[in-house]
């Protein structure tokens, strides 16, 4: 059932004085109701442990919102926004104040959004505390964050957790790459378009790179980002999803359920990374001091916090493969990694060259047509392609041309914004499933492992400013690929 | 064999005064002389029954130059090119003037090529002549303008004569479309590019459209045009050699034997139009008066010269179908007219549409790709395709976009200048064989016949300055088509 967007919500921000809803949750909502797509009836509650009054909760957010606002705030929408906040004083361990969030949540009828931006470790005590209070029955949404679990196990907990008090179809679990437009059209692509669709499998693709570049390092948050390290931060989710959308099929309807069926089946599909195979299949990487931009920058191991042992992985890249009719024989390259040369997400479709080069005596020896379709940032589509060179010469000399379309510079649309919204929607599909995420800790875990391992692959250091370990560049020349260059 | 470029060669024009020789293949050879592509005892002829000297001759090219060349004479450039001028007065008809050539011939030992400028009713003069005269034997060569007759018989008659004193492999029939850039460029981007070449055929092309407009009427030249029309000036040449560059297979490599081969095979496999189906395979036109660019213009039978009774074309179209296994089931409509809306020739791919729609709630019915490739002018390339609209609108909303590129801006080159260094370097691939010809008559003269036949199809007046008659139209809904619009 699709929950019309007129309906109104109470969307209570656990976590509001945290970073997340500061720079991302609050500056989303101010476009949405500067679109109009916010209910009039709806509104803001922020919890937390603050002891703050309304008024000044508000003039706190006014003060946010015009931080990380990427506009100038105008007065008529602010003071709208602003009468739709309320703030909730809540320690989440104890059991009692939640019933000062139900006191305000009953003043109205409106369909409960509660959106955890807070650490994992609060996580349970509210489910726990909303449960408990009788505040988490249908049509109430839960909204939840990156990370759930460090592995397989500790994200089943957080999974048993929550599903003792919320339904599966309650709960709204957030990668928000897939909120961000640039990956919404990849279906729009891939299925309204015959020339990809016709073309999308292992007979017409050689193979697809996915990169996922950072310039940034660890940002201050070290001990946080040294407990995960770059496969669990990024490959675990955002990799993987690119990876599930641009490989999965036809999904029978653009509905929650068809589409995570399709990506779950490419999941399950993945060929097992281990101790056997992790040479060949992966690569890790730390970085080292060097330059970005004209600044020096220090070491992974001399970042403020670090500890100088410290064995995580800041750069990976990894060949998965996929074991299905469709895409076995196909490598999938995923890289990404911090401290590179600069900061761009692309996906990079290389076909399959015709096995016939007529023109053999042309100035190019590799005819590969490629499809890029740059994420972000400037999201773009190119069509790399070959036409002769205009001239008399006797021969055909070929050029590699660009068909090229820049797609979204008219309208920046924030993901966070379209996910907020979809969760007042109650719309699923641009949310994660329980089986997805632990399909894909089932694919991270064993790899992981591998490189705990003694003897098996090592963890190499990269300068700073650079696109990661060369290794990287061997994992594709060993299948006679190389990276598509970044330009 | 390939004759290097640089063989001297004495290239003799007969038709030396006529517009041709004026207008494209002296302006060509200036520009050939610019390029360094002509060798530097290559001499130049021009051959007619004007009693003109050396120096007179070389003074009217220039003027000639001058006058249609597209650029400014440079003056070492000229220089050059007419030092290679000759001139040598010759009638035709008269056999021994034919030993005055052979004196200027004989001076060098340069290859000769003879280029065939003149009206149909002279040519076996001039085959006959240089066969008597022992000027016929290889390496020489002759190249031959259309209209090579008017239907099969006047074609192979003039086949016949050239053959009794030209073997085919010195024959160079000239097709100009065949010298244009955006033409050569066919192959390239047919077979030097995979996403083009797996996607040729019935499995993924829906039908395929060919359009050579035309803003000019008939120039001062009713009655050649009369006694030929626009399907016989127009498609059994230029038209029908864009549809088989467009369909053959991919030949075993550049050569004319093997290029020929290929597009032969198409010709042969073309569907008969006939009596049986002429009326829902055709359509014919004749402009009435009209205005273009905001002037008005005269009616075809308004023209001077004109007879009022005339029943000749000026615009056809034609839904051709090709008899073989890659192709059946896949209309080529072929459209051509005089005094339409504005020049311009287009090859517009059309791909099936994928069979399920997920985007049904969209704001486009139609889900079609197409690869619109502009061959005149301003060649380019254009891909279209959906995406997503940016938005945060529930359903997705597709836009019908474009990825594009401009190819041929840089250099612009002459079918002439190309035309006639192939015919110096001794290659036939942009030469049209006799089978071609004789190929293409058969499959033309039927629908001649068949529109002179009572009660057969009607020609239908339309206003010059449009598309054609409205059954140009119907051609294609017919089919659930539409004639792609010009942009």
């Amino acid at each position: 059932m699709i929950i019309e967007i007129n309906e109104p919500c109470d969307l209570v921000i656990f976590g509001a004085k945290g970073d997340l809803a500061k720079r991302k949750l609050l500056p989303a909502l101010y476009k949405l109701e500067k679109s109009k797509k916010i209910h009039e009836n709806t509104r803001i509650i922020g919890a937390g442990r603050a002891n703050w009054s309304i008024q000044e909760y508000r003039k706190i957010v006014e003060n946010e919102i015009k931080t990380f606002l990427n506009e100038e705030i105008e007065d008529y929408i602010w003071k709208k926004l602003s009468t739709r906040l309320y703030f909730c004083n809540i320690d989440v361990f104890e059991k009692l104040h939640f019933l000062r969030l139900k006191k305000i949540l009953q003043q109205k009828k409106n369909i409960m959004i509660y959106y955890c931006a807070v650490p994992p470790n609060t996580l349970n005590a509210i489910f726990k505390g909303l449960g408990d209070s009788n505040l988490n029955s249908l049509p109430a949404r839960i909204v939840l964050e990156k990370p759930l679990g460090v592995c397989l196990k500790t994200s089943q907990k957080i999974n048993n957790q929550i599903s003792k008090y919320f339904l599966e179809s309650q709960i709204f679990r957030i990668d928000h790459y897939l909120g961000k437009e640039s990956i919404l059209n990849l279906l729009a692509l891939r299925f309204a378009n015959s020339f990809v669709f016709n073309n999308w499998n292992n007979q017409t693709i050689d193979h697809i790179q996915i990169t996922v570049s950072e310039e940034v390092g660890i940002e201050g948050r070290w001990n946080y980002f040294d407990g995960m390290g770059q496969m669990r931060d990024m490959v675990q989710n955002h990799l993987l999803q690119i990876l599930t959308i641009i490989t999965m099929d036809q999904p029978n309807s653009i509905t929650s359920e068809n589409i995570r069926h399709k990506k779950l089946n490419i999941l399950r599909a993945l060929n097992p990374i281990n101790i056997n195979n992790i040479n060949i299949k992966t690569v890790r990487g730390q970085y080292s001091s060097g330059v970005i931009k004209g600044n020096k920058v220090p070491a992974y191991l001399e970042e403020h916090g670090a500890n100088k042992n410290s064995q995580t992985e800041t750069f990976v890249a990894v060949e998965a493969n996929i074991n299905n009719k469709k895409w076995c024989g196909v490598p999938f390259y995923l890289r990404t990694g911090k401290r590179l040369a600069c900061k761009y997400s692309e996906i990079v479709i290389v076909f399959k060259k015709i096995p016939i080069n007529l023109f053999q005596n042309s100035n190019l020896k590799l005819l590969e047509n490629k499809l890029i379709i740059r994420l972000e940032p400037n999201a773009n589509i190119k069509l790399n392609f070959f036409n002769k060179i205009p001239g008399l010469d006797q021969e055909y000399k070929l050029d590699n041309s660009q068909l090229e379309y820049n797609c979204f510079h008219k309208k920046s649309i924030d993901a966070y914004e379209r996910l907020l919204l979809e969760s007042m929607r109650g719309i699923q599909s641009l949310f994660v499933c329980r089986d997805e995420v632990e399909e894909a800790w089932k694919w991270i875990d064993p790899i992981i492992n591998a490189w705990k391992q003694k003897d098996s692959s090592i963890l190499q250091l990269y300068m700073s400013g650079t696109w990661g370990p060369e290794d990287s560049n061997l994992l594709l020349s060993r299948n006679n690929h190389v990276w598509h260059k970044y330009n």
